[in-house]
């Protein structure tokens, strides 16, 4: 183990130090008044009530799938570290989605307090409580990868290891005489399968989330203010507390444990693309295989403490403006990715990684600013096609869906193109020209780039909501009128960011799935040369197949296998990915069947636990006598009860067919096929999530642009129009489109984990 | 030739030999009152001022286009013959059009006159002038194939010319020494081209048409029926002429030429296909390569027989119900259809097609039938779906909305699962797992056998809007009542086969575009051989390099090219479309970008050209007096003079980036980007149109079934939501979606027609 690889354990914990520095910080503010900490022990008591059974749910599935992973691994078609790796992932993607909104439930009503000071001050609390959110992904992702890497390289693939064996229970962990080239590939694509509890984990908070939000959501707005005539955040409204639970749900969690999917899928494909460079073009580039696995964790590592001086950079003068804040947050990401330019250029100029890969990290960064941007220009309301919208709105509601359901669409050109250049430009800059397998590499590390500053990004993300609950703090404790603008101003500013962290999101997940993609050929490849049958029996786990033409002279360690004509078909044949090959087409255009399938299953989800939400504030309002009259209290705890198990109960099916379709498509059309889902799924979902996330943006800020009283103004049929277009746009741009991140990526590491499965099942048919 | 392939040239004849006879005796019924030929007249004068001005604007892209054609062929990169085969496909689609068109016009008052005696006289008058476009349709279609096939093997490829040359003008048609093999292999890659001219026609038709139905609708339904209250078809209302014109140009004209190009296109394809045999599986199989040829070509002649006799099934008693004329229109494809099986069975037998390709054909057919049959589902009021949305418009529009869009993504399940079980199941009935070429043959077989009945199923098709004028004819004549009754109860017939129309017609585009995209591979394996840089210089036209492992043993007159390590590469690179190629990937990702990015411009256009409609009719109301009084006259020919406009010039900003973008993605991501390109644009493409038609279908049926009384019927809340519901859903099913299925095709067609450019560009540069 090198040296500088402790850079990696010690920024993972350096995140976490910070992340608890920066906690323990927040909660020395003041909560307020107690009617404030009411509310905000309210907000908290649902927020926990719903991780608690959502966690049951999930903890009940995991433990499903850890029997059938562990069953596989008995069967020799799963390796046996992946059931426990697979709960690692899940673990830790879950504690920092508790440990997120624990501190962002704790921050609502300090920010509200600290806003009833300044704007900078409640600024500072938010910023920081975000922060938390951000350092701690980071820092659990990375640990989680720090801890096992080393695991894996110290005490299991020790030099007598590998030279013996090592048996356990009946399993195998290192076959005899494994090289040192076989054994980064094994840990590698080990550690790649444990992306799929983080996956799995991730799933269910974006979709459970999506679906609680929304439910409560439209709840609030339809009964309560629609019906009953009672402003947003109104105690009166008894759906009020699961309204500002569901912030937290949906954009705390949901969004953070999908950004840890990224985070931890993205380093990971591409240690484990790395790991297979040797065996390809080693022998002419002279790269030290060490070197290429771990590079895309150093790059972590140092994204990591350069986030942290970034967030420090975070700073404004007490009497500052909307415009010095939104300032104050450019500089601290800005400067971050400008320190990590100056980092990278290090690390090439030392060669710990080639000037190719220097150049894909900074393409990543840059498409992850230009998607961000793009969205910004197609959803706020300063540019023309909001604007158009809300013009639009003045015709009707008919005229305002279709005008939003175009611009949505349209919308999706910039960021389309802007991946393929991004996948493009990596590809090439990275050398894969002439090394095919360097240029993939690079594709890796525009993602990891990408994502190299999320301990920043995701803290100017997360503390939107935090922000939107400090003012529905502020509304119910009846805090005095220059507070709640205050918090709006925040809030604003939220939004601001919110809409360059949604494209960043989906930015990066495309990327991340491509990287995922190539490894998951990585790893088929390795089942074929541990299970395929050779000429002479089954093949040995000592040796490769290379069935591509590529430079098969440099594999140290392996040799190629002989196998009989038969074999060779059916392995040409799962391996022709090439698009005349039915079986991929065929997955090409099941991929993008699951996009809009899925899209539908979660949009009908909300519309269904909505409705159940619906029923139940109208019963209060029936039932309970002096609601309007603020006699009586409520019953929050309720509505927040209802919108917990709509969640629960509506996560599942969208879920499962996310996670089966891959392994079902894997038996019946083998790994042509599931490549064609994964690319069909990739990029008809990508376009698809884009489309459904601008058009939702673009018709939220239409209507908020009507409202400040264009076109009529509020109550104006304009008004009344564009309230239409953003109830159609919620499930499109806090449900569907965000859960659609995570479908591209789940279906593939799903496809990964399932690899020895998959290639096991098209030998022996 | 061979003496049955007479059968060709016979069928398309035939064809239209019927073609004249159904209009002569639909010609001999009685318009009606003088009132009755009024309108009919008016209708008529519209429906040809707009085809008038719509071959206007096309002849000036055709004029451009064949200057750009003949300029590439001047210069080596086009084949001689495409730019006169582009203006023939475009001239006998555009007559289609003008004489489908004709005829409907025609056929309305005396569908009218018939249904005011009996309902059986009505459908025999509507069915047999949509026969006469469902046979001018197949019949040109055919001629023009037979015409160019006959042109090229007996007067161009004569042995002589093969063994001398051809040249005429400096630019060579036959090479010196050209054998048998490369002669079809060069005669049926020119006529693929000629479906470039059919499928620009088809574009402008269906855009335009597109756009201008529904401008008219939209003007008329919220000015005239919302606004000034006054029922559908009021000859008060100044636009109501000009949607009776819409349905012709939209679903007589549109729908006609989509239908031809597919027919034409799948027919070329498959000849293409079948020329590339010989050099590939010949001496395995055994086929003879003129049979392999022509097939394609005798399959349709005989669907065109087959189809004549189901038009003469189609017979009722006088005194028919609605579900014996149902009966009977299904007695009469089925007929068609099982005939078409036995004949199919008969081939096979005599050694002219294989059993494989009888499969191939069975399953085009029988997948034809489903995506039908799940189009009604997914669409129709008896069913779960549809009803669901009615319901949820109790709720407001919102919610029918969001409904309406989940049903329509869910509802792509069924026709994507089709196509893949139909594509996979024809590739290896057909035989594909040994030869693969025989598999991509019975593929584009399967696509002819969807499109062999066309004759009658365009019949039945355009057989609705025909009712559907007849309807509006007799409202603004003042029929009596029950005369309105019969045509409705005619259109509601015409609705349900129109549902089995639109999937069939999206389900052929895919398949056809699958057979144009594997043709398009042979079109560039051609190019390449003709002007890939060689070891020695250029290599000669009567090279062919086979870059393919597969047995370049039985290439019968041709050379295994020997290149340059260079050239390969290149060559390598442009047929790489495995997913790991990035070009391959970003044509992937800017194929489903191209779905949506066309969908948002045509909806865009329609809600344009519907903005100028809706301000005329509104001025009419204003400015001329006594309108809806009825003393005075409004000015119809205003209003059809505004759709015609708003149609021309909104049609060519997307039509242009439809035939432009692939050349630009040829240019500069090689053949690699195209075919993702195209891959891309076919998996989403169909996945988004499937999902447009059946949203769109699914909205307009809830309202109708609120009208037929259910959540409170007419006038409720419920309604008023359903009416927003079918507005949203107007462009989605008559506009944005049915033009998709064109530019699946066109951009294939396109890409096809620019190899050679596509070719030279990436081996240039």
């Amino acid at each position: 183990m090198s040296n500088i690889f402790l850079l990696v354990p010690f920024a993972s914990i350096l995140a976490l130090v910070f992340a608890w520095f920066f906690f323990k910080s927040m909660m020395k503010n003041s909560e307020g008044t107690d009617r404030m900490k009411e509310i905000a022990q309210y907000v908290r008591e649902g927020a926990m009530a719903y991780l608690k059974r959502q966690y049951k749910v999930v903890g009940i599935v995991f433990v499903i799938l850890f029997i059938l992973l562990t069953i596989m691994a008995y069967f020799g078609v799963q390796n046996p570290f992946v059931p426990i790796a697979f709960l690692t992932g899940g673990f830790f993607s879950g504690l920092c989605g508790f440990l997120g909104m624990k501190t962002a439930t704790f921050a609502s009503a300090r920010t509200a307090h600290g806003a009833s000071k300044s704007l900078n001050k409640g600024l500072q609390v938010a910023f920081r409580s975000g922060a938390v959110m951000g350092l701690v992904v980071v820092g659990f992702a990375l640990l989680d990868i720090a801890a096992w890497y080393l695991l894996l390289t110290e005490v299991i693939f020790t030099p007598e290891h590998m030279a013996t064996g090592l048996h356990f229970a009946g399993l195998q962990f290192v076959h005899e005489g494994t090289t040192e080239t076989q054994k980064l590939i094994e840990i590698t694509t080990t550690m790649l399968t444990f992306g799929m509890g983080a996956s799995t984990q991730a799933l269910f908070a974006r979709v459970g989330g999506g679906i609680y939000t929304k439910a409560a959501d439209v709840g609030a707005d339809l009964v309560g203010k629609v019906e009953a005539g009672i402003p947003e955040d109104d105690p009166r409204n008894p759906a009020t507390i699961a309204d500002n639970v569901g912030d937290n749900v949906g954009d705390v969690a949901g969004m953070g444990a999908d950004l840890y999917e990224s985070y931890a899928g993205s380093i990971l494909a591409t240690a484990a693309l790395g790991a297979a460079l040797p065996a390809i073009v080693l022998s002419d580039l002279n790269i030290d295989p060490i070197k290429a696995v771990t590079a895309p964790m150093i790059v972590a590592a140092i994204g990591i403490i350069l986030s942290i001086v970034g967030i420090f950079m975070v700073r404004t003068k007490e009497s500052a403006t909307q415009k010095n804040l939104l300032n104050a947050l450019l500089i601290g990401t800005g400067g971050s990715s400008l320190l990590i330019l100056i980092a990278m250029a290090g690390m090439a100029y030392f060669g710990w990684v080639t000037w190719g890969v220097f150049w894909a990290v900074i393409i990543g960064l840059a498409a992850g600013v230009i998607i961000g941007q793009a969205t910004e220009y197609f959803t706020s309301d300063e540019y023309k096609p909001t604007k158009g919208i809300a013009e639009q709105a003045q015709q009707g509601p008919a005229t305002t869906i279709i005008d939003g359901l175009a611009v949505g669409m349209y919308s999706t050109w910039i960021p389309v193109v802007t991946i393929v250049l991004g996948i493009m430009g990596s590809f090439w800059a990275a050398g894969g020209a002439t090394h095919f397998a360097m240029g993939v590499y690079g594709i890796g590390f525009a993602a990891v780039g990408m994502l190299s500053t999320l301990g920043i990004t995701l803290a100017t993300d997360a503390f939107g909501p935090i922000a939107d609950n400090a003012g529905g703090n502020a509304e119910m404790a009846e805090l005095p009128p220059e507070v709640r603008e205050r918090t709006d101003a925040l809030d604003m500013l939220g939004n601001t960011t919110a809409a360059t962290g949604k494209g960043f999101a989906i930015g990066s997940a495309a990327l991340t799935a491509m990287a995922l993609i190539s490894a998951y050929m990585e790893e088929v490849r390795l089942w074929f040369g541990k299970i395929a049958k050779g000429g002479e029996g089954f093949i040995t786990k000592g040796e490769y197949i290379f069935y591509n033409d590529v430079a098969p002279a440099a594999q140290e360690g392996f040799k190629l296998v002989k196998i009989s004509t038969a074999s060779v078909k059916d392995l040409a044949a799962s391996y022709d990915i090439t698009l005349f090959n039915p079986l991929f087409l065929g997955g090409l255009f099941l991929g993008s069947m699951m996009a809009f399938v899925f899209s539908a299953m979660t949009m009908k989800a909300v519309g269904r636990a909505a409705g159940a939400m619906v029923d139940e504030v109208r019963r209060q309002f029936r039932e309970i006598k002096g609601i309007l009259e603020g006699t009586a209290v409520p019953e929050y705890a309720k509505c927040v009860e209802i919108s917990t198990r709509g969640a629960q109960r509506e996560m599942l099916l969208p879920s499962l067919v996310a996670i089966f379709v891959p392994v079902i498509v894997g038996a019946f059309m083998g790994v042509a096929g599931v490549i064609g889902l994964l690319a069909g799924g990739l990029t008809a979902g990508f376009t698809l999530a884009v489309f459904m996330n601008n058009a939702g943006g673009a018709w939220d800020n239409a209507k908020k642009y009507i409202e400040k009283g264009n076109f009529g103004g509020k109550g104006s049929e304009a008004h009344k129009a564009g309230v239409v277009g953003d109830t159609v746009g919620d499930p499109f741009k806090d449900t569907s489109g965000p859960s659609l991140n995570i479908l591209i990526k789940l279906m593939t590491m799903v496809s990964v984990v399932m690899a020895g499965l998959t290639v096991t099942l098209s030998l022996l048919f």
